[in-house]
């Protein structure tokens, strides 16, 4: 019987307590209080769902929804104690322990969730959603806070996306990349979850050891995300950001180097988030490298989403990309020469080395896109605009089609309603198209059983 | 040529640049730009003459304002950087360096003072002096932001109140105490300066050597106090609170035990305070250790200040003071006799072993007094009312005193109006008297020269 | 181009320097001109050949061997310096190296290498082998220098035997018992090699992480295995015995637990060997658990194994053993169960808990066994005499054909004089064929291609 | 009551049991075996009396063998166990513990006695002294497995000499010497006890604290002082030498400076040692910086000392040492800036930093003196020699001296036989008189009463 196998079977321990460590371990009475009466109505059902999922960290399921599911009476209370704070946990899913003892990971994410959710309402305490410099600062105070910018070597951090559900091959690439990077001492910081956000930190984990190196493999999720991709069991360092903008803010701006493996919409999505950026005319000068790397297999994927970006986007905005194909030495050493232009950049222009300040964010990529069929069919897919809008709207479309395969509300809303309608010039509608196509028939849409479009895309003449 | 004649000298070193190392290495821009733009007017005033302070640290003077005088050409400047921040000095004073470095501990204090000087900031963004659970909230924030709650031993904080300017005997006698303490694993807090601020700290420093032990020196200060009682050489946790009030809730807060050495007026003031939170009934619980202790030569003036609060408020206080003449090991026994005690009792009440929650701090001793010709008249020196409201009375006394005593803006108003005038119940006036008397005998009120009385006493028949 | 592809390329660097540090970096000037001037005749062939090893240590390859004969140009030279010893490798396999440094573990084996061979040489200054208590107390001296003794847990050694060269199944099998274990905190010591040396290495590694938990993983070689099996790429602490019956003492009284995973020929040597200590009286109190396990699909093979030492050792040698298939976490709390009677025993007899002085190993296992026709043919295999002692011959018989089946020398004789001709009573050669069978025809006596048997064995009546 | 009055008394604690950490929790059988049955009939009384020593670390008296013979039930005995030993002390001294446990570097220490005379029992097996290579690589061998090569900093280890019983300015300007080293992070190396022995350790662990700094107190003794001069509450790491001539040659080895503060004929003694080094020619490059420190009041005898060694070694002697008066600045930036000459020579003849192999330490230096009246007698003081062969005399002769102070058995010659003759050149007898004369008349040659010469000088036509 393996890990997984328990895990289905659903045992779980009744209760049990913990105590926190380290920074959690010293929480005013006010702090306590509002745990323990509940007191932010809306806090509660954060922690919880957060909760179960760290307690479901390390698992390799290709659907945790419905491996939580089963976990539907788990619950914690709080309690005053001269250490702090104790935290009983009821029903919590067997898995989480070793002969009755919460693994030690496990435990150190329990009180991140806290220490996270605690921390942004504190500093939200007015309401509204922070913007511009002000959600810049958030995610900053945010980052600070869970230690993730403090590293034993600096320059270090090299952010890891892709499908979280991924092939052999794919999967033991992106190891073979992380092993190579791992070798050179660098960080991972990946979305949490399994696939190709797992595999460099797996392949990491081993080279830092040949290194006698103790690395840090940071995980960057929100609590919409962590319940489908709970941490994976090398995540050393949790972070959870209040929001979708603000993780993807996070990710772009602590990273020394981006690597890009193959996924689907999603990966696509964050990938348009990144280019968006990059074809700000107010980026050109930052030198942050980004690789889109996997195996001979994948190098058609690849090439499709370049394509696509140079249909759409201009081939300048390609130049701001790189393909490597079946070389994770090659990775490794162009972030490692790569590292010295961001030093050098960053030495310049005055920025801290632990945090890119200087990168600009367009505005509309921090502000939330809710799809409905009213936004995804107002979105302006035309070539006659600066290219950094339409890269907005690009990835507001993808945003938009993952979300109707995938999240129960916009499901329903295209039961209802039918697809989305996708207007857009013919150049673009056929490059969407093209690359959907492609993504439709290697499995990355559904992974199981036959795709139903929730999209249905109309050129304009 | 010693330190402190190099000291006299007042070499300065013209120009120099430092960077933050840890916590305060991860600035926020907004946080940088405060510090480069002067943007907060009032914050500049008070980092320069904290930071003047903790260059001169280590330094053993009678009259550390004197000295500061000769560095009235020093100035600080900030610059954004990579890693941070870079703080520029310049004209510091050369006793602050070695071979040209600044050494570590002086460096360490020097972030310190802007870590707690911003953070206060940030904390009181609304204005308005808070009270009660806010004040306590205030003071918990600003010692778990300084680390100082944290220990590699529970329960293990002493407390060590006494005068800055004693003789070589109870200097030699307060080292021996901290000998003990440290022999047993004892941090030591104090008020950061010379005498018996320093003694405690220079034996346990010794003692935990001996025990292979790093146990920690916890100066508390506040930007008032620093210049005239800089870090001594032993300090190695600097807070920095905002004000009198703040800082003595502090130490009782964070105490397992205190323990109070020969001291002048200033030093009864804080036995005072003391003795106002211990006679208040809702206190009566807590089992926190007070301990009066000198060698043998001071046995005359410990029994003073017991037989004044005794005169005063009744031999029930005294009963939660503890007199030990001479004996080192007896103190560190008891002390670590009731620390059991004081572990029992937080357990009970759910109480945090690092933060005395439950103890009681009557409103009126949160508050500022603000001694003048009127407010000493006014005060209520009778009887006739609860005993802890006369020992807050008594205590604004003492304080009132010791301002009149050294304050250049008190003793001015005393100049121009003479003394002040105290009214009270013949028994009571009659217990100042004595005890005042007995410590201008002993110098301890000025110490060169004669003494000539801020305040004039009558009784109310 | 992954690492086992870039080693086949044998490229090299031509010149590179290293240094010790730690223990080695103080080496006194003896002990340097030994080294500079080759003064020890036979030692530096014996360097060279392990150095080269360590140099190919995290390499996955079938046959190290072929592997080596490529780096025939490799040698080291030595020089005095003021950090000690300056090393300078000349020709060294290109993927011992990242970018131009040594990889950091490879690095450390290097000067493990130094302090091994020249430790056992002042050790063994006075010629003839060592024997009984003196061997015990060779064997012990090493570990001790080589601080393997030394762990951050106590009683936490859990030796891990099997074949270097298993299937997917058995080697994923073997990381699932190694990451139960981890999870249980529990150090594993190995041969170093790959397959089942390496696999629960793997697995406890990731384990640890979880477990925020640094656990050491030992390997233990000898100079004539080390080329064959260089240390796998997660081994922490490498030890070279002298030889092979020291490497094997090494391997018993460090152990808390042993498990055995399913192999060749070699294997069940080992496992003869530890047999032939269980079953000697004097041990019959020792609790030493050894457990023998696979997935479902080396039943078989398991079974095997037992049956042929009940036939030949009969039932009670048995128990000492128990066999669990498929079951890792069962493994993990065998161990961890026993490990209290480990405790027990070795506190009621005051045994020491790093090694266990109190079990004693028959002079016959100690000595080496030198296998030729006229030893393999005078081996007893009757029933009738005490099992420990047909236990030691039957370990003999598979040493035998472990040398026949793979050492050049021996291979030679065999050539020329045709098959060892094994001589023993029908039980005992029935059960011995019976269990080579299936080996053969289970591909674990020869890998690739048809298996040409090195042996011939007649029943006497 | 201070530490030193709880000695006095001599309470002592009847039986306690303590375990070995580190490096001695591991013993072979064999080595236990030894220490349980006092196998080693001479060891048992070293191992006695050298822990007796330790036990009464940290007591500053003028007369420790008083204070010894009050604990002459005091023993100690040894048992197996699963930590590796369980040494047993019977009686001993009080002071030694707080609250019934032992103060931590007394018990590491304790175990540091074990440790030594044990090892050199092992290097020592075959009889005869060792001299010449084999005696320094005696010393090297006790050195490293000590661990006192090792430093967090490289050349940093400073000796420094003096007398152990100097009045409170001696004492207290040799702490402002250790302050000004610690600051500059210098380890500190002296014989262990007290007075100017222990005052550079008192301010340089004030010092080092002041730099974050964890650095080094090493006490180097050897069996037949240590009961004299037991280590003081700072010493940090203990090493005992077999010998007096190990001892000194492990100081001059291990030296990367240094300073010689005001003492007797014993620090002379210590002195003239180093001078008949220096004046080897083969040492003649060798940079090793020599100062003569002192304050203001003890210009007169360090300037005695120079007039002594230019009168009888010549001027070209003197040139190798420093005099430097009441300027503790000035000695640590000398020996700062002297360590990058040291650094460079080292490197330039390849020498380890850590341990002087290429300075020449003449053989009848190594070997023992031996002082009777006959040998006293014998000594060649006459100018017609080679300097260093009269150097190696003047050192026999005061350490004749020495013994003829405080030695019982010599002592008891002299009041049999009368005082030693000692005859010499006139130039060279006047020399020796007049330094006397100033030890005497400094109450230096005795502290106590006045002083009855054990020597006569004859001046040779």
């Amino acid at each position: 019987m393996n890990a997984t196998e328990r895990a289905t079977a659903a045992y779980t321990i009744v209760e049990t307590s913990v105590h926190p460590r380290n920074h959690l371990a010293f929480l005013s009475q006010r702090e306590v209080d509002g745990l323990i009466y509940h007191s932010d109505q809306g806090l509660y059902p954060l922690i919880r769902s957060c909760a179960l999922a760290v307690l479901n960290s390390g698992l390799d399921s290709d659907d945790s929804l419905a491996l939580f599911s089963q976990f539907s009476d788990f619950n914690l209370s709080f309690e005053r104690h001269p250490r702090g704070l104790k935290l009983t946990l009821h029903n919590a899913p067997a898995h989480a322990f070793v002969d009755g003892d919460l693994i030690e990971t496990v435990h150190d994410h329990l009180f991140t969730v806290l220490r996270d959710l605690i921390h942004v309402r504190q500093l939200q305490s007015n309401p509204g959603k922070p913007e511009g410099l002000q959600a810049t600062n958030l995610v900053f105070q945010i980052l600070r806070n869970a230690k993730v910018l403090e590293s034993s070597r600096e320059l270090a951090c090299i952010v890891c996306w892709g499908g979280h559900s991924v092939n052999q091959e794919e999967y033991e690439y992106s190891k073979a990349v992380g092993r190579e990077l791992g070798l050179r001492l660098f960080d991972i910081c990946t979305g949490c979850g399994p696939g190709a956000m797992k595999g460099p930190m797996r392949g990491a984990l081993y080279a830092h050891r040949r290194q006698g190196h103790t690395g840090r493999f940071i995980g960057i999720s929100e609590p919409g995300i962590i319940a489908a991709e709970p941490p994976n069991g090398v995540v050393s360092d949790l972070v959870i950001l209040p929001d979708i903008e603000k993780r993807l803010e996070a990710f772009v701006r602590i990273a020394h180097g981006i690597v890009i493996f193959p996924g689907g919409p999603g990966t696509f999505e964050e990938l348009l988030y990144l280019v968006a950026i990059l074809s700000d005319p107010r980026n050109s000068h930052d030198p942050l490298p980004v690789i889109l790397t996997g195996p001979k297999s994948a190098e058609g994927l690849l090439n499709a989403y370049m394509d696509f970006i140079k249909l759409t986007l201009g081939p300048t905005t390609c130049e701001r990309l790189e393909v490597i194909i079946d070389d994770p030495v090659r990775v490794a050493k162009r972030l490692t020469a790569a590292r010295e232009h961001v030093r050098a950049h960053r030495m310049q222009v005055k920025d801290a080395y632990y945090y890119n300040w200087t990168l600009t964010i367009p505005q509309s990529l921090q502000a939330a896109f809710e799809p409905t069929h009213a936004t995804m069919t107002a979105l302006n897919l035309d070539l006659d605009q600066p290219k950094e809008q339409l890269a907005v709207a690009l990835r507001c479309l993808f945003s938009g089609i993952v979300a109707g395969n995938v999240k129960p509300d916009v499901r329903q809303q295209i039961e209802v309603h039918g697809p989305f309608i996708v207007h857009g010039e013919s150049t673009i509608i056929d490059a969407i198209d093209a690359l959907l196509a492609q993504l439709i028939s290697q499995k990355r849409m559904k992974i199981h059983g036959g795709y139903e479009p929730c999209y249905q895309l109309q050129s304009r003449q």
